[in-house]
């Protein structure tokens, strides 16, 4: 397989996994299926949109490229249907989407980087390409950003975006700068997940 | 009159439309004049900007063209003063605000596919045109978009926007490519009203 | 000092009280350490990543310049570790925030028409700098955005963009369309809040 390909298979799963991790979140709040798909195509490509028009590349990949849109769909309608069986994993989807945070952390903070961004802008989009599907999907469902309330899981993606600009500005662009950072996102957030780290909330008022 | 004039006064009517649908629900929220004027907005144009956003078509016709936001902003002012005679209205309303969503999810397909989206991307960029305004509505009221939890919506959108990508793949660009999906995206939203179709929801947990 | 760095010097002041603002509403809702700098930054510079997109100008200042990304992060963690000396210093913020919404206004709406955009967008984009960043906020936190429901906040911007676009179109680009428009938005929020104005609510249901 080359290695285009590969890479695009990667980014689908991770694209299939944040559906799916919106539709539940959906299902959860007895959304109806166009909704559940709505929030799973937002959840999974909704971080991509806002990094695309951020750097200027429109349409962003959602839009001109329709494998994105239908995995998404086929993933969430999937978890509409499935959704009791997936309890049982939870550790499978944990991982996965662990997986996929790093895979759309690294690959965004590259592309913003080739767009032209400096580093600490770069950064910034790479992370929100990591998260900001999340944060979208959370707003839909009438919730606080679950990101911005506990566990380790911004500060992994931003980690890894970091080491991803430092790496490039070595120049180092070969595969060392894809893996190295999507190891230290995937291990950041795994050993958060075992340790229930949490990053530090402000003091009980007195 | 000539068809560019017709389309346009067509097009400010839609907006007009889901201008006094954002600022009555801004009004039951109690929020003052500026809050049902700013909702009104973002009901009315929200849509359209997302999708010029998306496609590239910079500034978004909202800001380019003053018709547009003044039509906007007189018709929620209006709703502001007038609100009590509109729940008499009822019906009329409902009609406006389908007629609304056909052609707007319409222009806003073609509008799409011109710029150059892919069909699926096009479907998507004509369906958000469409309902993109009352997503912003209802979120920022606080609540989950109704859009999302029931009634056939999104979906007679979707339908229409299929529709005109269909037809404008077998080279038929005419008046055709806009009234056919107008009709049926009009004719799905009435008949889901008067029989009261909603899209699936998830079974109830056991 | 030349008067560029000066209007840099004023702007990153600008950005650093929206972002306190910001920081400080994560902190009553008790967000963790990232969620409170995440929030810091969407309202210090949310508004201002909004308007470069919808006028093309890409990528946003916020990530083009590293300076506005770190004076937010920066003013956000101080807050966290500084928020109970802040409610001693009430009427200060509220004099830096109403002198920041001056500055973003104007500024955000002589960019607009810098751009390109003729006067009504102009002034809508100016608004949109001044008052997004607070809606962003308010919505991450699952609030009505307050600039929405009660005082004179978004008027006194919309006023002061309305005065840029007017002074333009008569040929007046000096120093005077940018201090006389400042000085109208912090009169009318000073006198607002010193008087409670509040913008008109729809009457009581009877």
């Amino acid at each position: 397989m080359s290695t285009p390909s590969a890479l695009l298979i990667a980014d689908l799963a991770g694209v299939a996994v944040f559906a799916a991790s919106g539709a539940s979140a959906a299902i959860v709040k007895r959304l109806d299926l166009f909704g559940v798909i709505f929030v799973g195509f937002v959840a999974a490509l909704g971080g991509g949109i806002v990094r695309d028009v951020v750097i200027g590349a429109v349409p962003p990949l959602a839009f001109a490229d329709w494998r994105y849109a239908i995995t998404a769909a086929v993933a969430s309608g999937a978890t509409f249907w499935l959704h009791p069986q997936f309890s049982r994993l939870r550790w499978t989807v944990l991982l996965l989407d662990a997986a996929g945070l790093a895979l759309i952390t690294v690959t965004g903070t590259l592309k913003a980087l080739n767009a032209g961004l400096p580093p600490v802008g770069a950064c910034l989009a790479g992370m929100i390409t990591g998260i900001g599907g999340g944060v979208g999907r959370d707003l839909l469902l009438g919730e606080i950003p679950v990101v911005l309330r506990r566990e380790i899981y911004a500060v992994a993606s931003l980690a890894g975006a970091v080491l991803v600009a430092v790496l490039v500005r070595f120049g180092i662009h070969d595969g060392l700068a894809l893996v190295a950072p999507a190891v230290l996102i995937f291990g950041i957030r795994i050993i958060a997940l075992l340790r229930s780290w949490s990053a530090p909330v402000p003091p009980e008022p007195a």
